[in-house]
C-alpha cells in the first residue's frame, strides 16, 4: 500500500499507466478520464439529445451549456456543427455569460438537418496571463512566470501551422528586451493575446458527450394559413362532384383572402365495398360519393388520383396554377385503406383477418368503421409495407407537392413516423409534415418530437381567458416550443366547436383573430368565411357533411368574412413579428372577457398588439396595460397605433388605456405600434 | 413508385423485408424499429441517465415514466432491476396512474450499485376483453370475438412453460359450453384474466433506450451528526500536542452529547518545509505544529500516521473505541503534499515544476498557499497516481474507516472522483464521501452527480427567512433531491460565520436547531457547544485556529450548550421524520423572524413542527398555521404537541395558534404532535 517506486517498473507498464482508459468502470459510457471540463445542461437539447429541435431558415441558432472545470484555469469553448451534406464540422465560438454558463450561436444556411456539439478546454497561455496580471497588481516577483511565459511562446511557436513567424519575432523581441518589466509588458500585450489566442496550446479538451440534432426548415415550416377543401365540392351541380378544373377557377378567390397553402382532403379512388352515405349513413345510396378517407378501389390506390376529379396530369396543372398564385398545395396522407384498395389481394400480409375470412376493418369498440381497413405494421414483409408507404409520399412529392397533412398519425406506430419523415427529408429536406393527433396530451407531443413538423393542438377547444393563457404559455415557454409547432384550425371537416355554432359571426371572427395571431400558423376549413354553423344537434359535426356527399357552396353568401380573413392575413404577412411563434407574450387587461397579447421581433422594429373579445354576444371594456420597458420606451414616451383591422389610428402615452371591443363591429383589434420619435426641435434651434 | 407486386420476390429478399433493423436512420442510435411502446419521461433519470440516483437502504424506490403507444391497445409495464452481484434481473410491476404516467416501486435488499430499466408491452387478451366487454355492452354481435378470443387462450396454452394445464381445462370448458353466452362468461371470467395474465403472450415488447443506475448507500448517508475534532487538541498542555488516547479519553463526551461521527482532520504526518506558524504567518516559530492539511514529511505520507498522535495501533484502538460508543471515525481525504512529502523524490513525474527547478506549490493568485503542493493529474505516469490515490482511501478503509471527508474536490479533476468512489464502493459499498466543495453552485452539484455521498453546502451563509427557504426549496424539490444530501455544518475549522461572532448563545442554539432539523445530515465543529466566537478581526477566522497550533480548550466552561445539543440529538434520533430530507415542508408563519417548517413520516406515525426565532437579539411571536389536511386532522380534531426542546406540553385544535419564542429563554422548539384521540364514551354507552 505505500508508494510504489518508479524506480524498477517495466516501460510497458509506464505506458499502461498513460493510458487513463485502462480505468473505466463498467456502465459507465459517458465516463472519460480526459473530459477534465465538464459541460452539462445544454440547451436546447430534447430528452437528453433523443430527438431533433426545430428552426427555420433564418433563424439565428443559439446555444447554451454550463462549461467549468476544477480550479482556476481560464477556458474556451465553441459551438460545433456539421451542415448536411457537409463532412467537416465548422465551429462558432462559444462565450461565457454568467455563472459558469456559456453561449454560442450560429445562423444556418441551408434547410436541412444539422448536427451540434459542444467542445471545451483550458486555455494555458490565458490562465498564465491571467495569473502574472493578479500577482504584479498584488507586487509579487514575476521573474519566474516571465520565463514559464516564454515558454509558453516557444512551445507554441514550435507546434504553430500558421503564423510561426510572428511567435518568432516576439520571442526575438522578449530576449532582447532588457528590463524585466520591458519583457513583461511585451509578455501581456494585447497583440501576444491575440496571437496565442490563434497558436496557444489548449489541454483538456473535451467534447460533449452527445452529438444533437437540430432540423432546419424553410420558413412555411413554421409561418403559413391554411385553407382546407374538397375538391369535389367547388361547383355548382349538387348532384355531381366538381374536379380539379374547378379547384383551378378558386385558386384566385382562395389567394385573395390571403392563404398559402391549399389543403385538399385525400384525392384517391374511393372504397365502393361498405361505402358510407350522407350522414354517416352505414349504407351509401346510388350516387353517394362515399368518404374520401375510404381510400382505394378497383380504380387504384394511394398513388392513384379519382377519375372523376381528373387525371395525374390535371392535378399537376392545378398545383402549378396554385404556385403561379403563390400558394403551395397540401395532400392529405392517410394509411388506411377501403375494404377493395387494391393491396388487400396484392398484400394480403399486411392486413389482419378474422376467423371467418374477412378482413378487419377499423374500430374504436363499440365504434365501427367498416368501409376503412388498416394495415399491420408489424406483419409479415413490414419492411416491405414500410418502404411502399414511404414511396407513396415521394411519389407525390415527385408531383409537387411538398407539404402532406397526416391523418391519425396516432394510430400508428411512433417509430413508423420517425422512420419515415427522416428518410423522406433526407432527399427533400423541404417536406413539411403536419400531425392530425388530437388524442392526450404525450402522444400529441411525442410525435411531433418524432419529426413531424407541424401538429394539431387543443386550440380549437380553448375558449377562454385563462385556458388560453395556460395553453399559449406552455406551447411557447416550455420545452415543447423547440419541437413542437401548433397549426391552429379554426375548424376541420369533424369540428364545429360549440362556440362557433352558438356564437355567430363575431365569433367566426373572434376565433379567426386568434388562431392567426396567436400562433404563426393556422388554417380553416371551408365555409368558415361563410360563418357555416350548422351542426350534427348534440354533436361538433356539421350537418350534412361535405365528407359523405357533394356539396355546393355559395362562396358569396350574406354575411360572410372573406374581406375580413383577407385583412387578418395581410396583417400576418405584412408583420414580421406575426411570422414567429414563441414571441407571444401577454399583457394585463382589467375583464376577464379581454385577452390582450403581443409578439414583436427582437429588435422592436415591428411591434403588434393584439386585443381580443372573447365574448361574442356582448361589448366588453378593459383597461390594458402596455409593457413599456420591453418596447423600449419610457414612461413620458408616445406611441402611435394602428388598427391594421379597422384602420383607426391613436397617438397614446403611458403603459395604461382603455378599450372597448364591441363584438359586432369590432370584437378584436391588431395593432402596430411605433414609437412616436421626432427631432427635438428646442436642440437644433438653439 | 407504383405498388410492388409481392408475388416474384425471392425468399432472400422477403426474409430482409422482415429486418425492419434494415431501415435504421444514420445518426439515431435510439430509434428501434420494434420499439412501439413509447417509454420516456423517466422519473428519477439524472442528466439523461448519466449519473447515479441515490437512496438510502429502507428506502421504497419509486420509478415513474411516461408509457403509452398508439391505438387503444391494453399495456402492459414492468420496472426491472439489477442488484448487486446479481446476474438476474427482477421485476416489480408498473401500474397506470394517470395521464398515461405509469408507476412501480421495489425496495432495495442491500446496499450498492443498482441498475434499473422499465419494460413495456402491449397485452393482446387483455385488448381482446377490452373491446369485447365494450361491443357487447353495446349489445353488438360478439361471436367472431368469442373465436378470437378463443384463440388467443390456446395460443397461450400451447406456448406456456407454467400452468397449461389450466388453459387446456379452460378450452375444454369454452368447447363444451352449449350457449355462447356461457362461453362468453367463461372467457371473460376474473379467473381467465388472472390465467391469460401469466401466462398470455406478450406483443410489441420495448425497453427503455437507457439503462439507469441507482446507488443504495447505509442510511448513515443520510442520516447522521458529525463532530469535527482536531486530535491534537484534546488535551490540557498547551506546550505539546494530544494524542490518540486523549481521544479515547474524549469519546464518552462526545458520545453523550449525541453525536455519531467523529470527524478528525488530517492524521498524518505534518511537512516541515514552508510550515505555517500561529494564525497562517508565513514561517513557523520552533515547536509550532504546522497545518495538517499540508500533509508529509521524511516520517512518511497519506498512509503514515503523525508520529505524535500515537501509531497505526494506537489509531485501531481508537475507531475500535469509537464503535463500541457507538460512534464511527470519519478521516479527512486531502489530496494535496507538503513540499517534503516522500512522493515528490519518489514520483517526480506527478507535480510540475517551475524554470528554476522548483516544485511548483499551490497558489490561487494573489493567495500563495506555500506549504502545499498539489500533484498533477494529468502528468506523466497519471494512472499509477490516480491508483496510488485510490490505494491510499482503500489503505485506511482497511484500518476500519468507512467514512472519508474530502477536502477541496473542486480543485481536482471531477472524472476523478467519479472513478475513485466508483471503484472503492465497487468494493466497499458502506464507504461514505463528503464532499468539501464550498465553490460556485454548479461545481457543488456535479461532484455529488459524479459520486460524493454528502455535499458541504451554503446552509452556513443562508441567515433569514426567506434565503433559508428558497435554499432548502432548491435542496429538497428540484432534480438535486436525487442525487444531492446535504450536511449542514454550522461553523468550520475555517468558517465562523457572522450570525455566530455576534449572536451569542441564542445564536449558536438556533443554527443547531436550523441545522439539525432542516437536513438529516449535520455537524459541528468542536468549539460550537462552547460558543467560541472569537475571530480574527473582518475575516471569518477563527483567532488563535487550531490550524496552525496546539489548543487546549475547557470542555465544560460557563455558557456551553452542551445539554441542549444532547436534547436536540436526542430528538432527532428519537423521530424517525427527521431521518428523512425529502419530507421537509415550509408552513404559514406571520413574523419575517420566525420559521416554520415540518418532517413527517409518509404514514403520518411520527410528525415534528420546528419553529425557529431567527433573531438571536430580540424575541419575536408569530401566528403559526398547522397543516391538518396534511396531517390527516380535520378542522375540528385536538392534537397534542410536546416541545422535544422545553418538555412543556400543548392541547392544540384548529390551524392557528400564536406562540413566542425568546432567544435567551427557547430559542428553537421542536414539538413532536400527535392526534388527541379517544373513544367516544357517547357511542359506547349508549
Amino acid at each position: 500500500m505505500a508508494p510504489r517506486s518508479g524506480k524498477n517498473r517495466r516501460a510497458a507498464e509506464i505506458a499502461a499507466d498513460e493510458n487513463l482508459e485502462t480505468l473505466r468502470p463498467e456502465h459507465n459510457p459517458a465516463w472519460d478520464a480526459l473530459s477534465r471540463v465538464v459541460i452539462e445542461s445544454v440547451s436546447p437539447e430534447i430528452d437528453g439529445g433523443r430527438y431533433a429541435v426545430k428552426r427555420v431558415l433564418g433563424d439565428e441558432f443559439e446555444v447554451a451549456a454550463d462549461i467549468f472545470r476544477d480550479g482556476h484555469d481560464v477556458l474556451g469553448a465553441a459551438l460545433e456543427f456539421l451542415a448536411p451534406g457537409e463532412d467537416q464540422w465548422r465551429r462558432a465560438p462559444m462565450a461565457h455569460a454568467d455563472n459558469d454558463r456559456w453561449v454560442g450561436r450560429f445562423t444556418p444556411g441551408v434547410i436541412g438537418r444539422y448536427l451540434y456539439r459542444i467542445r471545451a478546454w483550458t486555455d494555458p497561455f490565458q490562465t498564465w496571463r491571467q495569473d502574472v496580471i493578479k500577482k504584479r497588481d498584488a507586487g509579487q516577483d514575476v521573474s519566474l512566470e516571465l520565463r514559464e511565459g516564454r515558454a509558453l511562446i516557444d512551445k507554441a511557436a514550435q507546434a504553430a501551422r500558421q503564423d510561426p513567424g510572428a511567435a518568432h519575432q516576439l520571442l526575438v523581441q522578449v530576449d532582447n528586451a532588457a528590463a524585466e518589466l520591458q519583457r513583461l509588458l511585451l509578455l501581456l500585450s494585447d497583440s501576444t493575446r491575440e496571437l496565442m489566442g490563434r497558436i496557444g496550446a489548449r489541454a483538456d479538451e473535451t467534447l460533449y458527450h452527445r452529438t444533437l440534432e437540430l432540423y432546419v426548415d424553410r420558413p412555411a415550416a413554421r409561418f403559413a394559413a391554411w385553407y382546407e377543401m374538397f375538391p369535389r365540392s367547388q361547383a355548382s351541380d349538387p348532384g355531381r362532384g366538381s374536379n380539379f378544373d374547378d379547384c383551378i377557377r378558386r385558386l384566385p378567390e382562395v389567394r385573395d383572402m390571403g392563404f398559402d397553402v391549399l389543403y385538399f382532403v385525400p384525392i384517391h379512388p374511393i372504397g365502393e365495398v361498405n361505402r358510407k352515405g350522407r350522414n354517416n349513413a352505414v349504407v351509401a345510396a346510388a350516387g353517394e360519393p362515399g368518404s374520401p378517407y375510404a381510400i382505394g378501389s378497383r380504380e387504384g390506390g394511394h398513388t392513384a388520383v379519382h377519375p372523376e376529379l381528373g387525371t395525374l396530369d390535371d392535378f399537376r396543372r392545378l398545383v402549378a396554377a396554385a404556385h403561379e398564385h403563390g400558394m403551395e398545395v397540401a395532400l392529405d396522407f392517410a394509411v388506411q385503406c377501403a375494404p377493395d384498395h387494391p393491396w388487400i389481394k396484392q398484400h394480403p400480409e399486411w392486413f389482419n383477418f378474422r376467423p371467418d375470412g374477412t378482413v378487419k376493418y377499423a374500430e374504436n369498440p363499440p365504434k365501427k368503421y367498416q368501409d376503412i381497413v388498416n394495415v399491420n405494421f408489424y406483419g409479415a414483409h413490414r419492411a416491405a409495407l414500410w418502404n411502399e408507404l414511404k414511396d407513396i409520399v415521394l411519389f407525390w412529392i415527385a408531383q409537387g407537392v411538398k407539404t402532406f397533412r397526416v391523418d391519425n398519425p396516432h394510430t400508428k406506430p411512433v417509430p413508423f413516423w420517425e422512420w419515415l419523415i427522416r428518410e423522406v427529408q433526407a432527399k427533400h429536406p423541404e417536406a413539411i409534415f403536419l400531425s392530425e393527433a388530437f388524442t392526450r396530451p404525450k402522444m400529441l407531443k411525442v410525435l411531433a418530437k418524432a419529426g413531424f413538423t407541424q401538429s394539431y393542438t387543443y386550440f380549437t377547444w380553448r375558449n377562454f381567458k385563462q385556458e388560453i393563457i395556460d395553453y399559449l404559455v406552455e406551447l411557447t415557454t416550455t420545452e415543447c416550443r423547440d419541437y413542437l409547432r401548433p397549426n391552429f384550425f379554426t375548424n376541420t371537416p369533424d369540428i364545429l366547436p360549440p362556440m362557433l355554432q352558438r356564437g355567430g359571426r363575431a365569433a367566426f371572427q373572434m376565433r379567426l383573430v386568434l388562431a392567426a395571431t396567436l400562433s404563426s400558423l393556422y388554417g380553416i376549413y371551408n365555409g368558415f368565411e361563410l360563418c357555416e354553423a350548422t351542426a350534427l344537434p348534440g354533436t361538433e359535426e356539421y350537418a350534412d357533411s361535405e365528407k359523405y356527399q357533394f356539396k355546393v357552396w355559395d362562396w358569396d353568401r350574406a354575411g360572410n368574412i372573406k374581406d375580413y380573413i383577407r385583412r387578418v392575413n395581410v396583417a400576418r404577412r405584412d408583420n414580421p413579428a406575426l411570422h414567429q411563434l414563441t414571441n407571444l407574450r401577454f399583457h394585463p387587461a382589467s375583464s376577464d372577457s379581454v385577452l390582450f397579447y403581443s409578439k414583436m421581433t427582437a429588435d422592436r422594429s415591428n411591434m403588434i398588439f393584439v386585443a381580443v373579445n372573447l365574448d361574442p354576444f356582448e361589448a366588453h371594456e378593459a383597461t390594458i396595460e402596455f409593457p413599456l420597458g420591453d418596447m423600449n420606451l419610457s414612461e413620458g414616451d408616445a406611441f402611435e397605433l394602428q388598427d391594421l383591422l379597422g384602420g383607426e389610428r391613436h397617438l397614446w402615452r403611458g403603459a395604461q388605456h382603455r378599450i372597448r371591443l364591441e363584438p359586432h363591429a369590432n370584437p378584436a383589434a391588431i395593432f402596430r405600434v411605433a414609437p412616436f420619435r421626432y427631432v427635438d426641435y428646442r436642440e437644433t434651434c438653439f
